[in-house]
């Protein structure tokens, strides 16, 4: 028998469980315990299935869930960036890309190629997928910090207009979408948990 | 604007973050820290579209997924029955058909009916699908005790007649993972991480 092929799948299934470890700043609903990548990828894989529907654009479902799974890979060894880190550049760097070739690069070659593609897609936000997943990877942490009292808003001190500045991603996924999440921006400037 | 059949999906969303509270047995590879059921569908998921290659039938891997990432919600309500419990009954019981129908139901009927539909197939495990997804979850945690010195093997003194038995479930699957895993396990023996 022929394991050469499954042997390399089998070491990336391995070498991605240390997502599980890499803590966002982010904590789950209604909690203080920090979210971990695994946790934040399962749940906006499982969003953009329940919420395909309000995509603007038509959209291949499967490709969504395949970025939303591997999206924050890369962090394995260039770690999290904080949404509002204000030195730290929160965008496709060279450490990032060296992280993806490193570990897609334990796949098969056409294969590492393959996702390698989906991730910098997901990167580079031009296309009807990207747009919708990227938009789910700012509506969860969003909801978070509504259930949390306003959560990294109060904790970093983050105000109204810059939050509506990174959440406006949602717009180019999904108008309903971000109608709903203007709205509950403005709903917790109005609750006290934001600041203007 | 009309929020109604998008805040029946938020609530879904924010129901199922419980799952990040809900451990397995099985502990991350190379480590005594117990999974979490998000991590274990978040891991199973990616797993199904690395390795869907190795079915033996053709697969719909967007069900695949689907049925992965919520295949452990019930488990909100009726907890984690592990896989060698003599006792408790790891099949489709009373208490997660109820839990099926209370969190699905959470979601517009139409949606909540396509879930309990994709779980109850899971669950059956007679399709094509539900064969390879069942697979994936038998195959993690073998990867897991391996790197764990027989982890929950060694910890519950589960034999190899038992694994094996529990673990041929990949074979319906996928012959060419079966034959993998019928290695991995008997390697165990040899290793003496399992005994027989």
């Amino acid at each position: 028998m022929n394991f050469e092929q499954l042997q390399k799948q089998i070491v990336f299934i391995h070498e991605i469980d240390k997502i599980k470890y890499i803590q966002r700043k982010t904590r789950l609903f209604n909690s203080d315990r920090a979210e971990n990548d695994a946790e934040h990828s399962w749940h906006l894989a499982l969003m953009a299935i329940v919420l395909s529907e309000h995509s603007d654009q038509k959209i291949d479902l499967l490709k969504v869930v395949k970025m939303l799974l591997i999206h924050d890979l890369v962090e394995i060894d260039a770690g999290d960036v904080f949404l509002y880190d204000t030195v730290a550049n929160h965008t496709n760097t060279e450490a990032e890309l060296a992280a993806a070739r490193r570990i897609f690069g334990l796949l098969p070659a056409a294969q590492a190629d393959d996702l390698i593609a989906v991730w910098e897609e997901f990167e580079a936000g031009e296309t009807a997928e990207s747009k919708f997943a990227r938009a789910m990877d700012r509506m969860e942490p969003l909801l978070q910090n509504r259930s949390n009292s306003g959560g990294t808003w109060q904790e970093f001190n983050v105000k109204y207009d810059k939050v509506l500045e990174k959440k406006s991603v949602i717009r180019e996924g999904s108008q309903h979408l971000w109608n709903y999440a203007k709205a509950l921006i403005d709903q917790s400037v109005e609750d006290g948990i934001l600041q203007k």
